[in-house]
């Protein structure tokens, strides 16, 4: 019997060209369906609850899908969650990991569903490379000024258009969402920025932290950002920042 | 003027054939030697406090080079032991990066004088495989008994001689250590091996890990453990556990 399946999913994003499948290329949607549908004998759907760029990272992304578990090799019994996942883990390269298989209602669409995502950014900028962390970090050539990266955060929080904070020019929804945290953080030489939201816009976390940076490096003061957001003009806004720094922590339903 | 210098080395042995330098082959010890050859504008030979296996990892890895650090370019100012690390640094590749440079006595030598080294290996054993740890753990089809295996730890801790732990089956030269500490801990799914000792022979630390997993899985009894190291044959011990999940933590001199 079909069943819809609520799948959570780590990756490390280095060697794939995003979420969102494409033909001829490694992506981490198109490596699930390849394996569901390898496990179900027919093509398997895998809807994500958003689509993470080329190099960003998971440790919780959310999918679902609507599949038969049912094992024709053993009986005709039907696989369980662990059994879907432990089928999957075997099969996927080891930079793809299934967290978590669960049975969900219906109605579940990892999408749709979603009513809000907790993204980590990280930094570092202590003096020696950090060798093993190197591919999940940005590293940075100077120390920024986090006090003054907090001040702009400030500004940053709430319900706005984050129409300047948006890497697709020909954007016709609304670009108004809602971040309800940006928390940044250091521990010794990392800093991390964590946003929390309803939902962000393409690229936005990573030009949130390019311009956060700026700002750390005293280019852009605190109190222009409310300037930036009101122009709504992708130039005011700081460089996106490079994906390898960027992971997908959870996604709430 | 030529100084002995003092290097810690932190790199991810992954893409190596190990330390040692190799004709054509990539080795850390190659490319440290590269990298200050460059500086120097002559050969210059790093000396390690040890060899590590192809795929070994260092987190405190320490070795030993004598040159003269003046910088040609700039008027002849010798260079400080901190723009010799960034020098280092600017120019290995991002697996392999200097954490300290120090000048050392002349008589100062990283495998002579070296009077203690920590490794650990580190296992996995948890349903899920870890992502972003993948390079740096073995993991493993069972849980082992840990209990078991701290049980048969005891008895390779203290003086032996270590032949039936030693990779080398030609090693000439007295196979007795000092292991003072070996020690077993779970945390979550990770399972970390803490050996520290006086020196270790060729293999002898994955032999010992290999032999403990089958400790752990019921395959060897603790009490047998006096009969292998007596035994003194490579044949008695069990398998040389994975080179991925060893790492070289630190040289005590």
């Amino acid at each position: 019997m079909k069943k819809n399946y609520k799948i959570t999913i780590c990756y490390d994003g280095s060697r794939y060209y995003g979420w969102e499948h494409q033909p001829d290329r490694d992506t981490i949607q198109g490596k699930l369906e390849n394996v569901l549908t390898r496990m179900c004998g027919e093509f398997i759907d895998v809807l994500g609850a958003g689509r993470t760029d080329a190099g960003v990272h998971a440790r919780g992304m959310v999918a679902n899908a609507v599949f038969d578990a049912t094992d024709k090799e053993r009986g005709g019994r039907e696989r369980t969650p662990d059994e879907i996942r432990d089928y999957m883990n075997r099969y996927l390269p080891d930079d793809i990991a299934v967290k978590e298989v669960r049975e969900a209602s219906e109605r579940f669409h990892a999408r749709y569903k979603a009513v809000g995502k907790l993204y980590r950014y990280t930094c570092y900028d202590g003096p020696v490379k950090p060798v093993f962390q190197r591919k999940y970090v940005a590293v940075l050539e100077k120390r920024p000024d986090v006090e003054k990266m907090q001040q702009a955060a400030a500004y940053l929080e709430g319900k706005h258009d984050y129409k300047s904070f948006c890497g697709n020019p020909r954007m016709k929804k609304s670009t108004v969402r809602v971040v309800d945290k940006i928390e940044i953080t250091r521990k010794g030489s990392f800093i991390y920025f964590d946003f929390h939201g309803t939902g962000f816009l393409q690229n936005m976390v990573r030009i949130l932290v390019g311009t956060l940076l700026e700002v750390g490096k005293g280019k852009i003061r605190p109190e222009q950002i409310p300037e930036i957001l009101e122009a709504k003009n992708r130039q005011m806004a700081g460089p996106t920042a490079p994906a390898q720094g960027l992971c997908l922590i959870k996604v709430d339903y």
